[in-house]
């Protein structure tokens, strides 16, 4: 654990796991952002296959996005299709926990949800950007609602165990006084004429003139207390109204405290392509999208069925799978196969492809990840604290509390992601039983929201490396690796494809595993019009 | 017009404008600032007055927010009230028009509003802050249903009609490079050496460090074409899936030009403490508060009085108030009188109060301003454009296009807030017929959105100067003219007291109404209750 470490900035491992990036560590990171992680998909507009061949039949592994839209979009072409599925819904990991909810984790510990109706939580994915159109069309297609996700919130916390006594601050003064800072510093950088002599001296004054007004620098070029700074920062004494209402003036930290606080890490978070407003959340919860696509894919879809064996010939693919329930053994057969298991399982079943394909399967380590919700009885930090959705970023092992995006000002109970959780701290979580996690969540949260201790009412801690249906969180490509294993992963092997957010340039996206799945399907369908050539 | 000058940065009044607060230039914008516009009001929470005098009664004149809070915890206090408003609805500048309204203004232009069912604009405020704790604390009161306003949206534009060619550019791309490159410069000169000897090695350091993060920059310290610069500016080629998602990088846009461009003055937007995330409208309209304190109020609210003289002496105040509709006179007589008139209308009625008060009510010029409401065949902005709400800012004269805060990704019609005009450009706007300003919007607004020439359907526009109830916007006190009238206008006149946003450290916002409300009211119960002494 990293709280109770006195001095120094954070570390960059401490960075990555407060922006929710941690897992590989900065190498990770570093790969996820030159292969693409944090972008638009490219998808421009729905897909328009037609002319299967007449009977030609697809399987489909797995219900997740991938297989749900490979299966939706193969269906309109005109494919006979079948989707297997392991869970009992549709899905994957875009999958809402809600009251009444059981779910049961490897190693057999089974979580009750007890939130009251209309809370929840997602233990996947949460955020769909503006930018990832392929999903944004699908929810408009399948009259999935979509309200804003608060992402950013000035008056939400930014939390150093090591800063500031461990007091939580407002995202909006960390910002201001950091942004005033540096205008401070680099104005005066220029009127010392000290700028390198690249810069044109117009270019110099229009710089100057940039940063007084970005930076909220005073007529000194100081970044000072004052109305100034103070319309970023916000005031000591708030402005008010008749004989009451005269403000009073705050005082910005020193430079040296906002540096070594190490708080502007979290800074850019706002600034990150994927993170940028616009973006949005499902109505009623992430999962929303997942029972959309299965009530349109009705009994295509089979449920509870495990595959445990992959095998191919020249003609068609047959998979073997596994009910889950009666335990009785089937098999399915068809002319193609769009595989959508994550490689996390995918690696552990018996499948008939070559070396390349199966050196590319076992080259991909899943990340760790836990979330925990955690239901309180009133809404507190919008009452106590005027925090309405938003994240609080602290470098205690929870990393985020993120509050949720509607029913603002609503009475009754409220619930809240209390923790996501990133790389050795993942770990470690993952090791407890889920009532630990959550007593874990709530004693941590408590250094930020004291309300804590008073309000909390129950929990439920989702550890992705113990989740059944995909032991882990997502792939994790190295730049390394992908480079010599990306294209084995995509190619087709005989008759059979690969799609998923392991199989795109967004990973951990579903967008990424859209886009893998409408990518996957269009060579599927040149292939079986021109003949059925697997070559 | 300031459009087709060209060459260099855009002008400070030009900033102004396309800030929104340009009416009275500069000292206007100092004024405001350093007296607290853009700020916390201090509500405390609901206000807790009982024991009224037996039988006191209190005159409001005006039912807009000052006037509606006024009556709401006076009668709650116990006292007798009875409210005087010049229209036929409660609000004041908390409106709504909607399709089947009709609007008159003076000169006797109508409009008819020809909106679909459920479009709207409001031409006077359209944001609730988070901070401004008493309106959000009305709207829990009164059941008014708040949903989030997108203040920042990073796909919108910025526009220069001398920049770019004319080409608007997205926010995000002038924001990263802006970032990107005063990051870099004083990066430089911290590896140089060259920073003030004031800051120590250690937080030399620190403050290269986070540089690097902050502005993304490479491994040399320098902000360029890759994977870091694009994680925030966006792609050329956005990554996608599978074979054909590889991304390619786009190129940012170099210092000068980010620098002459202008653009960045519109990059502090997001962080003006009034501006800041999460930041609420009103489901259906801002006019749903003023309609739910007029449901509220019910019978204690006598619409269509105008009131033409107001008179006092040592027991109490006569009003006398004109039916608008019948033009019968008549008047009404109580112990106190709560007045929100603006001071624009306020300063032409026959008023008995001494000077001081006099002096202070025609020290106070009102501001200018325009908004047009136009409404198209399709919400284009969304559908090609992928802009959901937010606001593109211009140096046209209409200032702002804003996208609608609601009803995303929805089939239909769709209207968006075409100009928000203040200063010179709302003056000349203000000289036109409505349907000119319209169409003046229209044709500058198709220069940032062309499809505007295709899916225009209708508009309406509102001037505020030549609204009949406030002929004018909001009060403007400079600081010179609030130093010297504004306890004036503020302290009582003997049985008189007044209120509104011109009485407030809050100019131009409900809040700063809804705050002078309370003060206003609880100076008058304790002068109630303690006898009723005027001095």
């Amino acid at each position: 654990m990293r709280e109770g470490v006195s001095g120094g900035p954070l570390t960059r491992r401490e960075l990555l796991s407060m922006i929710g990036m941690s897992a590989g560590g900065a190498a990770m990171y570093q790969a996820m952002s030159s292969l693409g992680l944090a972008a638009d998909s490219g998808f421009k507009g729905p897909m328009q296959l037609s002319g299967a061949p007449t009977g030609a039949k697809v399987l489909v592994l797995g219900a997740g996005i991938a297989g749900l839209v490979a299966a939706y979009e193969l269906r309109k072409a005109g494919y006979q299709v079948q989707v297997l599925e392991y869970n009992s819904r549709a899905g994957g990991r875009n999958w809402t926990l809600r009251g009444g909810d059981r779910y049961t984790e490897l190693g057999g510990f089974t979580q009750d949800c007890k939130f009251d109706p209309g809370l929840y939580i997602n233990p996947g994915p949460w955020r769909l950007p503006h930018h990832h159109r392929g999903m944004l069309s699908y929810c408009k297609t399948l009259g999935v609602a979509l309200e804003p996700f608060m992402q950013v919130n000035y008056n939400a916390y930014l939390h150093s165990s090591r800063a500031f006594g461990g007091k939580p601050q407002r995202f909006r003064t960390v910002k201001a006084d950091y942004h005033g800072h540096v205008a401070e510093l680099l104005a005066k950088v220029v009127q010392a004429k000290k700028l390198d002599t690249a810069v044109s001296v117009e270019d110099q004054e229009r710089l100057l003139e940039s940063l007084r007004e970005w930076g909220a620098l005073d007529a000194n070029l100081a970044y000072a207390s004052g109305p100034l700074s103070n319309d970023r920062r916000g005031f000591q004494v708030d402005p008010g109204g008749g004989l009451s209402g005269k403000p009073v003036f705050s005082e910005p930290v020193g430079l040296s405290d906002v540096l070594s606080s190490g708080l502007w890490q979290a800074l850019p978070l706002c600034d990150i392509y994927d993170m940028q407003s616009a973006i949005f959340q499902p109505v009623g919860g992430m999962g929303m999208v997942g029972q959309a696509f299965g009530r349109e894919l009705g009994a295509l879809i089979r449920y509870n069925a495990k595959v445990v064996d992959i095998d191919q010939d020249q003609r068609g693919v047959t998979v073997t799978y596994e009910d889950t329930v009666s335990k009785a053994k089937q098999t399915a057969r068809a002319d193609w196969c769009v595989c959508t298991i994550p490689l996390s399982i995918l690696s552990q079943i018996p499948m008939k492809v070559g070396t390349p394909m199966a050196l590319a399967i076992a080259a991909c380590p899943y990340a760790a990840s836990i979330k925990v919700g955690l239901q309180f009885k009133r809404r507190f930090w919008e009452e106590d604290e005027q925090i309405y959705g938003g994240i609080t970023y602290t470098d205690l092992p929870i990393s985020n509390i993120s509050y949720p995006s509607t029913g603002y000002f609503s009475k009754g109970k409220g619930v809240l992601l209390g923790a996501y959780i990133f790389g050795v701290d993942a770990a470690e979580f993952t090791a407890m039983a889920p009532e630990q996690r959550v007593a874990k969540a709530v004693e941590y949260g408590a250094r930020i929201h004291p309300q804590y201790h008073e309000e909390f009412d129950s929990g439920v801690a989702v550890a992705w490396h113990r989740s059944p249906f995909t032991m882990g969180c997502f792939g994790m490509w190295t730049e390394e690796a992908r480079a010599r294993h990306y294209e084995n992963l995509c190619n087709f092997d005989g008759r059979i494809v690969l799609a998923g957010e392991h199989a795109s340039y967004l990973p951990a996206w579903q967008e990424g595993a859209l886009m893998s799945a409408l990518d996957a399907v269009g060579r599927l369908h040149r292939r079986a019009v021109s003949g059925g050539t697997p070559g």
